[in-house]
């Protein structure tokens, strides 16, 4: 999505091990009128797979999560992270690990709020490896609700995790796609 | 607001302690056609107030933060939690403390995302002793930044925060203020 990758090319800032910083429209400072575009043509993207529900995880992916719930009026879920082993037996969990803080942390969804008969879309602001995502799609398949695919702001194509998961059957859409960054700034979008 | 009241009433869970459940409609689950309305409330209540930036906490704020920024068309900035010590000095931190999970943590906003020229609306999910607001106000004041006002979904009147903060001349709306929760169930809202 060209207004995207403007974006990320004019306020994106590559940090040595591959860190791409865009918290000043995506994750910290939140630019919500690009949101809602990156919202809507996720909602174009899924709108014929009868979607039911939308799920993130606390707490990046809050912003864009909410705004395509809100194209499709269907609730969103966030998963919430915990530190404690000490879960109640009314929560999916699974573990999953996060690269941005180091650790692995569990991830868990009220059961109340997903169900068998859910058609989920998983929405975030990043992908990378896919670990989130593994760690959502264990959540979403102990509820034996359906997943109808993810939705996605930026994926790392040169981490290998969408493609991964899409050689695995699961539609994945990324709105930008970065195949290379390079030490002195310049970034590869992948052609989509 | 009678549309909050009336979905507190209907699927809020009183807890011993309390512990007021909304996780069903507002921080686990989130129903985004109400958030919509509830940012549009406070939109309205705050729209002559020359807003240039909201700011919330992750990550239950968030919700109602970016649908509130979108209809003001400013930035949405969310205060993130840390339980580390080591600041980068890149940020404004303050101290704070959660009652839900218990124990103390610092809350951080990159220096980037805050400056002198702006007029901050703080929004939250809930308003309690009003510590998550102090600190807040804590970091507004070191970018000398000014504070327009604070727009919550729902103030627990009988912990009096709320009242606190309106004897020092903080603009402070409530969507819902909930004057006594009773072991039966029984919620009483104070008229507004």
């Amino acid at each position: 999505m060209q207004l995207l990758e403007d974006k990320i090319l004019k306020f994106g800032k590559v940090y040595p091990g591959n860190v791409l910083k865009v918290d000043s429209f995506l994750n910290h400072q939140v630019d919500m009128s690009l949101i809602a575009e990156l919202a809507k043509e996720l909602y174009n993207q899924f709108k014929d797979c009868a979607v039911t529900k939308v799920i993130t995880v606390e707490a990046s992916g809050i912003p864009l999560a909410g705004a395509t719930a809100q194209f499709f009026n269907v609730p969103m879920v966030y998963a919430k992270k915990s530190a404690s082993k000490n879960m109640s037996d009314n929560f999916y969990c699974a573990a999953a690990h996060s690269y941005t803080h180091g650790g692995d942390y569990e991830m868990r969804i009220c059961k109340d709020y997903l169900h068998k008969d859910d058609r989920v879309l998983i929405i975030d602001d990043f992908l990378a490896s896919g670990k989130a995502i593994d760690a959502i799609t264990d959540i979403i398949n102990q509820a034996n609700a359906a997943i109808v695919g993810a939705g996605i702001a930026i994926e790392k194509g040169f981490q290998h995790g969408g493609d991964r998961l899409r050689a695995n059957g699961i539609k994945v859409v990324s709105l930008a796609i970065i195949d290379q960054m390079n030490a002195d700034g310049t970034i590869a979008f992948r052609p989509q």
